[in-house]
């Protein structure tokens, strides 16, 4: 059977932008890896029953692998994808495995929020009518506040920039977060990127930062394959 | 000849408190390799000449090895380590040491800060004289403000309470940073708490902080080895 991924979208299906299913196309790329995108929208809960998520908070990305089975949770499926396709490493050795999870906890806790403050209204906008009822009421409760009170460009970029200090540095002398070659540390802060990228036609790094670089590389891999997605601000 | 770590200390040369010290100091235990620690002053770059450092900026830790070899920068000196002593991991692999560098600019650029905050003037009273005179004057200068208006320990305490969410989320799921077991990224954490623990009687952490079981545990390995340098609450 194809290997089936089924990924966030918007009102547009070709528009996929969660940074959770960004982690696992780059991954499956990383792998030389063959996908199928199944579009979801938030509304579709039943339709993940498959997957054996509690039903009521099931999420993408899940993966249907080609031997059928089924792994859902970004950094799991990475996982799955190490153990199953341990050729061109992704995650590396137990060490590696256990920084990659301090990364991730960097990048939910740290470097999502004042990015979502940024674009909280862009991925509003890009939605269908069913899921922007949705995605209003599940957000304005866990932010105890309307997402048009929540949206602050100015604060969200100006936190940014002190967030991405750590990064900045560490590729003033690497090429990728991961050393000389990209893995899944790039590919974990790259869905954020990509996640604004594909909503927000406003770009979250000035001309001239250092890390601009280091993004053009992350949408160069694979032949342009991340940029196979059009960005909101080619629209 | 016998291993030395030239190591900064205050007026009594038992407090060793620089966090870039305690990282080398926690992984030569965890190498289980013993060490003779040289005090060293702020003061006395040119004792560190012989490291080959640029004189003007000259700083510990510095490992004189068995065989003579001389490293400097803490990083460095994890590495030499992990080389010349294979056993036991430290680092682990190519991903697993990219991801220790993001591990050591995060703590450097926005856990450091901080905390910095609130025991700066608690380094300087653990300073003799003369290293009083050449800690302000350089901070000072850094700083763009006296110590006196940087110290803002309730400012400190929000702002660190902010930059350990990850590690808090990370310490939820996990008994060290670096997993199942410490290693090279428990010590770069670590060594920020130590510099605290040594020089500032004030806690950095509420007794009920889920960090506070993982600094225990730290403060627990090898019998007991960094308590023996004693804290600033216990004089």
């Amino acid at each position: 059977m194809p290997r089936q991924l089924y990924e966030l979208c918007g009102a547009d299906e070709r528009q996929v932008f969660s940074p959770y299913c960004w982690r696992v196309r780059m991954a499956l790329r990383h792998k030389g890896l063959d996908f199928e995108s199944v579009p979801w929208h938030f509304r579709d809960k039943e339709k993940l029953a498959f997957s054996g998520q509690p039903l009521a908070d099931a999420k993408v990305p899940v993966l249907v692998d080609t031997d059928g089975s089924v792994v859902y949770d970004s950094l799991a499926i990475l996982r799955h994808l190490e153990r199953t396709y341990p050729e061109r490493p992704l995650i590396g050795d137990a060490l590696a495995d256990a920084r990659l999870d301090f990364i991730c906890q960097w990048v939910d806790r740290q470097l999502n929020m004042p990015v979502f403050r940024m674009i909280v209204l862009d991925i509003f906008n890009a939605l269908d009518a069913a899921d922007q009822q949705a995605f209003r009421e599940s957000r304005e409760r866990r932010l105890g506040m309307t997402l048009e009170q929540f949206q602050d460009t100015a604060a969200g970029l100006a936190q940014l920039d002190q967030v991405l200090a750590p990064l900045r540095a560490l590729l003033q002398h690497a090429p990728f977060v991961d050393g000389q070659a990209p893995a899944a540390g790039d590919y974990v802060v790259f869905g954020v990127f990509a996640w604004a990228r594909v909503v927000s036609a406003r770009p979250l790094l000035a001309a001239d930062d250092p890390l601009q670089a280091w993004l053009e590389r992350m949408l160069g891999l694979s032949d342009g394959f991340a940029r196979q997605v059009p960005a909101a601000a080619e629209y």
